[in-house]
């Protein structure tokens, strides 16, 4: 059992990992590249990330000795349903040296497996979009928001952004002096914190350069509303408190009453000590006190898992967590 | 004085229409002609569909009888700082065989003057977006909202169909079978009222139908939601309640506490007997109880009485307003 290896990559929209891991935990390599989100960058922009990446971990490794892998990325089912998509993952896995087959899973179910191995229960996600998802037996189940910035990803960063803006401009209207956070949105939007004398032509400028943009980059201001919160400023902590009030809304469309399975609380806005994270866990505390709260991981760690407890030689999956996902803070 | 003759156009994003009126309020002529907004349309054909509508309101009439004209538009002051713009107008005026000066004003203004001569007032306007205008001395001043649909016009036309299609992804989220309006908007968007078994699959459909399109696109669902509130239907008439919450709350940032001017409620979902006019009248003559409310009438008859005011033989501008622009529902 010892000889036997499994992989695991988690394809994000910035970064690709993996991880090559030995059912003892050992980790014997392992692999970054560029983030290769096959929906916003294309299948084969997806496949050579994960080609690099699987190169990475593979390093000093017989491929042969890997028996396991498995693939987390956004947008899984239409990778499946796209089978040029579907042969650019093949030809990639292939041209790795792999010769076992692998598993494509969403990534909200590889962030959910990152923090528990708990076959039920119900995992969060807020990092530029939102996303919440009940899993069952180790399986996608019900989804609620994931809806994109249009029409949803509530209390996402893309939505923390955009509130800071729309916050700003009704200062601007109001007549009233941008607080903390309004100047800051100010200087990272147009340089400067200052308002023009006439402060209409002010609010002109702040959607020009909002709207030169795409809108999904608004995002960025996401940390700027953190910051702001972490400092103090009602405003910001206001916008976080209805962030966290929208991403447990989210949760609430689709976890049973009565549920005992973990939440786990994953994406760059929740994992981790930020405001957001500690007002979800609060209200999430509240409302369903039977979950116990879990953080995600290690994504690419998993996926191998995910992977790994396949294996016939796998008598315990929750034991073999112990020793191949690391614990998140 | 019944020999002089002025002109007034109002130059939508739909429609361009124009007025030939004598100051006795005789009306000479009307034309009209195709949406002509030069942000949306850019300055030529703005300037080709107000030949149009001018020569339709100039036809069997001598054009050097008119002594003074005024265009409502909106984006007129980008129009104004763009000297291909102004030279485009400035040709189809001459084109028209005009031969006096004429003004631009914004479409916010125009809408307040159609609805009261007052110099000093209040506008607000919920089409496909949504703007709130301070008006002193018959300009406009203080501008709230008209942030455009990613940032603003919260209330509009746009806002409407955006929540109409949101409350149905949460009530497809939550396992619920859409109500009379969301029953609707499925109609309007797929073709059928019919969820999937699987409701993500419909979730994924609604969101590329809606994703396909321009964003703006979304405000073409605000009469389906007028209608389901007109019909009683709780969830619409909830997203008018809190339409009408926005538009008030914007007037609210700019209109000055002991304002005594009227307040002019214009655009297609405030004009009429519709619910949501009905709501804001209600909110505002709670918020404002001294602004007599105001309903947008004939915009090109008020953008002839904004130019005739300014000839030298007019000596009562508010008995002009009543010859010249017909009071409205």
């Amino acid at each position: 059992m010892a000889g036997t290896v499994v992989v695991g990559l988690d394809i994000g929209g910035t970064s690709t990992r993996a991880a090559a891991l030995t059912l003892d935990g050992e980790r014997l390599g392992t692999g970054r590249a560029g983030g290769g989100n096959p929906t916003s960058h294309g299948a084969d922009r997806a496949a050579t990330e994960l080609l690099t990446a699987l190169r990475g971990a593979l390093t000093g490794l017989d491929p042969t000795r890997v028996r396991a892998g498995a693939i987390g990325l956004a947008g899984a089912g239409r990778l499946l349903a796209d089978p040029a998509g579907r042969d650019a993952f093949d030809r990639a896995w292939h041209d790795a040296g792999l010769r076992c087959p692998y598993t494509v899973h969403g990534d909200a179910l590889v962030a959910y497996a990152s923090g528990t191995p708990a076959p039920e229960g119900t995992v969060l996600i807020a990092g530029t979009g939102a996303i919440a998802a009940e899993v069952r037996d180790l399986r996608l189940d019900r989804v609620a928001d994931g809806h994109g910035w249009l029409l949803g990803d509530a209390g996402s960063g893309f939505w923390l952004g955009r509130e800071a803006v729309r916050r700003l401009l009704a200062d601007l209207d109001s007549g009233r002096a941008p607080g903390t956070l309004g100047r800051q949105v100010l200087t990272d939007l147009l340089g400067t914190p200052d308002v023009a004398p006439r402060p209409r032509n002010t609010v002109d400028t702040v959607i020009q350069a909002v709207t030169r943009r795409p809108p999904v980059d608004l995002a960025r201001l996401a940390p700027r509303v953190v910051d702001a919160a972490v400092a103090g400023e009602p405003a910001a902590s206001a916008l976080i408190a209805e962030a966290a009030g929208h991403l447990t809304e989210s949760v609430s469309r689709i976890r049973p009453a009565g549920a005992t399975g973990p939440l786990v609380l994953g994406g760059g806005l929740l994992t981790g000590d930020t405001p957001l994270a500690a007002a979800v866990r609060a209200e999430a505390s509240r409302r369903w006190p039977d979950a116990p709260l879990r953080s995600a991981g290690d994504g690419a760690a998993a996926a191998a898992w995910l992977a790994a407890r396949e294996l016939p030689e796998v008598d315990d999956p929750t034991a073999l967590h112990t020793r191949l996902v690391p614990p998140s803070a």
